[in-house]
């Protein structure tokens, strides 16, 4: 029984590629007293780690040499006299890796009502809840709002705006090709979809949200985010959640000009999911009735391996892929 | 009885200078069915008007050869039927001129309790009013909040600071002179102010809020307001009202890159005063007894004579002004 490591080798300039990794073989941990010992079944890969590779990120910075962080499922194969059974499944940061000890008072169960337990990593887990924070906690969303999201088709995207349709809101989203768009309206129920690689986005704003946009969860920033605030209906929410557009770049760009946010009279707020840990057993309640009800719809993208992580992450990173990022690791 | 008027004669670049105004004799105006004429006492001139001339203030542009805008404390000279009294004393848009008409619908009246009357121009007026909306609606204040205001000596700015002082908050103010930092400390009553043309900003945030800047109310926008995000403490309050920095450029700056938002969790709103007009009489209610307990302090910049307004204008614009700028012109 060894392990299986992913670590970062060296950082990248600009979008990651698979040489920024190495894949090694190490020892198994040993669980500590109090710590349990897990076998990986699923890794989540997000944009956000391109940040804490960058060190902008604020849970911290990974640096070459580093073991690649992560949030796993991950499966109890020691419980090492804590309260789990063999088998238990568990949501932990565990890391790029095959196996992981974690401080048994830190762990999370998986809730047994998902299938597969992927979803504890995507759309019922910190990125539902992310869409839940942004939806219930900072957005005030009335049933006559237009909504507009951005990298609509991904686990926060694709919750923020299924979450708004079940509000009653018209529902617009912003996506990187015809196939995600394609996905937003006729499976997801999206009344508008918006592809900001073929089109001109503000016209393509101007059409879909005629009166303007009455709330915006934006996953992206930079040039995106500006353009979007020019087009704010009067009395309009901004929930800035992530930076996908910065991520890879080394020069932090400036941001929309504040004009835009007093003309709209808007009301812009930052999401931090740390925050709203605290309620992801009501964030579940509330989804899983929804998804059981197909009233939510989801897709992964997974990648059968660890070896297979370095990869599909610099494929997230240049907006390839489609769905929530997941690594099968056992 | 002549009139006289102030007209723009032509767009200045950059800083206004008195050659871009011109000061015309002109024929008394004769009110119409349901106006009532006027003789100006106090006219307001204020920063927005520089947004007016370039064309980017929401209330519509300034052209060359009209006759400029502003608010004015008038007194009525012929009531014209409606139901007031000749010397009633009423404020409204009359622009910079001796004389004007107003429907009579439209003036409001002087509170009575106001002495000067120029005071219903400036922190009894629409300034205070929206330092009032800044402080009560869009702030939500806790008095253990660390306050910092841009263009802290302005009508706007130090009723910002009084309100929030009254409420027990640390309040810290930015001016441009030791003489405007001296009347916040020694007359005002604040905490702490900090000369921006001298220190070093980020400096002196770090040195006057070293637990971060809870609320920030913003009269400037441009690098001021890029420096005071980055400053900002967790969950923070945001109001963005003014953009002084950006009234006499052609060229619109960005703003503040998002992870500033994002970082503090925090919740940046624009304020337009226009939308809280209704809460005046509540504004006063609470103002007016602070005044007459000298617990709010004002300063008024009063030039004597229309004919002074433009020098006073392009004072005001280059932060030569010291408190409310008002031009006494009968």
């Amino acid at each position: 029984m060894s392990n299986t490591q992913v670590k970062l080798k060296s950082k990248p300039e600009g979008n990651p590629n698979t040489d920024n990794f190495e894949v090694i073989a190490a020892n198994t941990p040993v669980p500590a007293d109090g710590e349990i010992l897990c076998k990986t079944l699923y890794l989540s890969l997000d944009p956000y780690m391109r940040g804490q590779i960058s060190g902008r990120h604020i849970s911290g910075t990974i640096n070459p040499g580093d073991l690649m962080r992560g949030e796993c499922v991950g499966e109890v194969i020691d419980p090492n006299g804590a309260d789990f059974k063999i088998g238990d499944k568990i949501t932990f940061h565990g890391g790029w890796q095959k196996y992981f000890t974690a401080p048994a008072s830190d762990v999370k169960p998986v809730d047994s009502r998902l299938e597969p337990a992927s979803l504890a990593l995507g759309i019922m887990g910190m990125p539902g809840l992310t869409a839940y924070a942004g939806v219930f906690y900072l957005g005030e969303l009335k049933e006559t709002d237009t909504v507009l999201v951005s990298a609509a088709s991904g686990a926060v995207g694709s919750m923020v705006g299924q979450m708004a349709l079940n509000l009653g809101c018209r529902v617009i989203g912003i996506a990187g090709s015809d196939e995600k768009c394609g996905w937003l309206h006729d499976t997801a129920g999206f009344h508008g979809t918006i592809n900001y690689k073929t089109e001109e986005l503000a016209d393509a704003i101007r059409r879909e949200c005629p009166n303007g946009v009455d709330y915006y969860f934006d996953n992206v920033g930079g040039d995106m985010l500006d353009t979007v605030m020019q087009q704010l209906a009067i009395g309009a929410r901004v929930v800035l959640c992530g930076l996908m557009a910065q991520y890879n770049t080394d020069v932090i760009p400036p941001g929309p000009n504040p004009a835009t946010i007093i003309k709209a009279r808007a009301t812009v707020r930052g999401l931090v999911v740390y925050d709203f840990f605290d309620k992801i057993q009501e964030f579940l309640d509330y989804a899983i009735p929804l998804l059981d009800s197909d009233k939510i719809k989801y897709t992964e993208d997974v990648s059968d391996g660890l070896d297979q992580a370095p990869e599909a992450f610099a494929r997230l990173m240049n907006g390839k892929n489609f769905g929530k990022t997941i690594i099968k690791v056992s």
